[in-house]
């Protein structure tokens, strides 16, 4: 049976409240999901939390009733509490009526099967949580095997890249890696390597891609150092009709990603 | 000469920091844009703000200092002022250290002339200000005329979505109409509405666009309704090969413009 808390000082509010903290997430392993539609997609997955915390109006919901009651039946700790105690947690002013803190998936790149998909994203320092998540988004929409974050990105277990992600944080491989260590890691068996680059001669349209493609996105303010570009297989460049040089970090993926199967699909087709 | 302001309390400072709110901004008709790169982007395009604020440190960089100068010469008012009333002023701990108070643009429908361009995007109730100005900052990189926003939308002048559009809120097209409005607007010319759609039977890549091509993008949560679906001249389907069944818009938005624009590059080559 859940436990209703109804005290900000309750241990398990204030574990759940620190997860929105990196600090805390890190050294807890945990991280935070917020909302039906996320958790629910989690448990599709296969994935529960280890503990739920939820609003009486949040459990009225059956799918929501559902996991809940298949959160304690795997051992997990189910609390009902108020809205007010649910905002303070999630950091937001109307929140969720449901919330997760779930078991932070090991991110080593060794764990990353590269012949179970023909598309890799493959971040370099990126900041912004919310373009991590909505890569993460967009690799699951183009059947990518997930995303690997290189060098210092933002925390993709952050409550923003989590609700950007839309799910794909459960359904999506997240690896994190120093360059280096990635160089050697990708080199070790067939790959090609895709950067992105104004100094390119290839249209993104033009160019040949070839499974296991890894796509190189750059970081948002400075793109890719040049040290990086010139390790890729293959550089591209996207055209850019107007006065700016770049498009958002999680935009370029994008479009690059679409191009990419597309260009596959064609060669099938 | 720049006047130099050390209070919290003074009337220029309490006016700029007045524009994050949206109530505000609309009574001004005024807006916010921070940082060098932006506000070169804005005088580039021929636009100076008619407030300018800066630190010390800020004023050292020569095209700062031309700005400020050019503003000056126009009638503008300039304000030296410390970082802290800067980090008060933009709403962010590290504040940029120039700052522009520009007129806004207006914004009825009957200022575009469809002519000008091959492809309009047109977001409906797009709720993240940085959806709305990363989708400016795509149609900038796809040559697109502007972005025409339908029904109650975030601001595109919040902080937010100016700094997310990288400069392109001063160099393109921001419409806002009410759908009906839209519609009538539309038919009195030529046009292509397309819009997205899960349902739909041409594939993106198939589909033939035609200029002036209107794009239309859904709400973030629900998507276009059907009614709006329904006033389409064409549905296309971006495929979905994963388990979620949507984009994040502004991705949506660009694999679309890129998609449109590369097949009428198609068809010339």
């Amino acid at each position: 049976m859940p436990r209703t808390v109804t005290a900000f000082s309750n241990t398990t509010v204030k574990r759940l409240r620190s997860l929105r903290d990196k600090k805390y997430r890190r050294s807890e392993g945990m991280f935070l999901a917020e909302g039906l539609r996320i958790i629910a997609e989690a448990r599709d997955s296969g994935v529960l939390p280890e503990i739920i915390a939820f609003s009486a109006d949040g459990a009225k919901h059956p799918l929501a009733a559902e996991i809940i009651a298949a959160t304690e039946a795997a051992g997990g700790e189910a609390i009902e509490t108020s809205a007010d105690i649910l905002s303070k947690m999630s950091g937001k002013d109307n929140p969720q009526m449901l919330l997760g803190a779930y078991r932070q998936p090991d991110t080593a790149l060794n764990r990353i099967d590269r012949s179970t998909a023909p598309l890799w994203i493959v971040a370099q320092a990126l900041r912004d949580p919310g373009n991590i998540g909505t890569t993460l988004r967009t690799a699951d929409a183009v059947g990518a095997g997930g995303l690997i974050l290189i060098d210092e990105c933002a925390d993709p277990f952050s409550v923003e890249a989590v609700r950007a992600s839309m799910g794909a944080i459960f359904t999506k491989q997240v690896a994190t890696a120093d360059w280096l260590d990635f160089l050697t890691w990708l080199h070790f068996e067939q790959s090609q390597l895709v950067g992105t680059s104004l100094k390119a001669t290839h249209g993104y349209l033009d160019a040949g891609y070839y499974p296991p493609c890894f796509l190189l996105i750059g970081n948002e303010q400075q793109g890719l150092p040049a040290e990086y570009e010139a390790q890729c297989d293959l550089l591209v460049k996207i055209p850019m009709a107007g006065r700016a040089d770049s498009l958002n970090a999680a935009v370029a993926a994008a479009v690059m990603s679409y191009a990419i199967t597309a260009s596959w699909g064609r060669a099938r087709g």
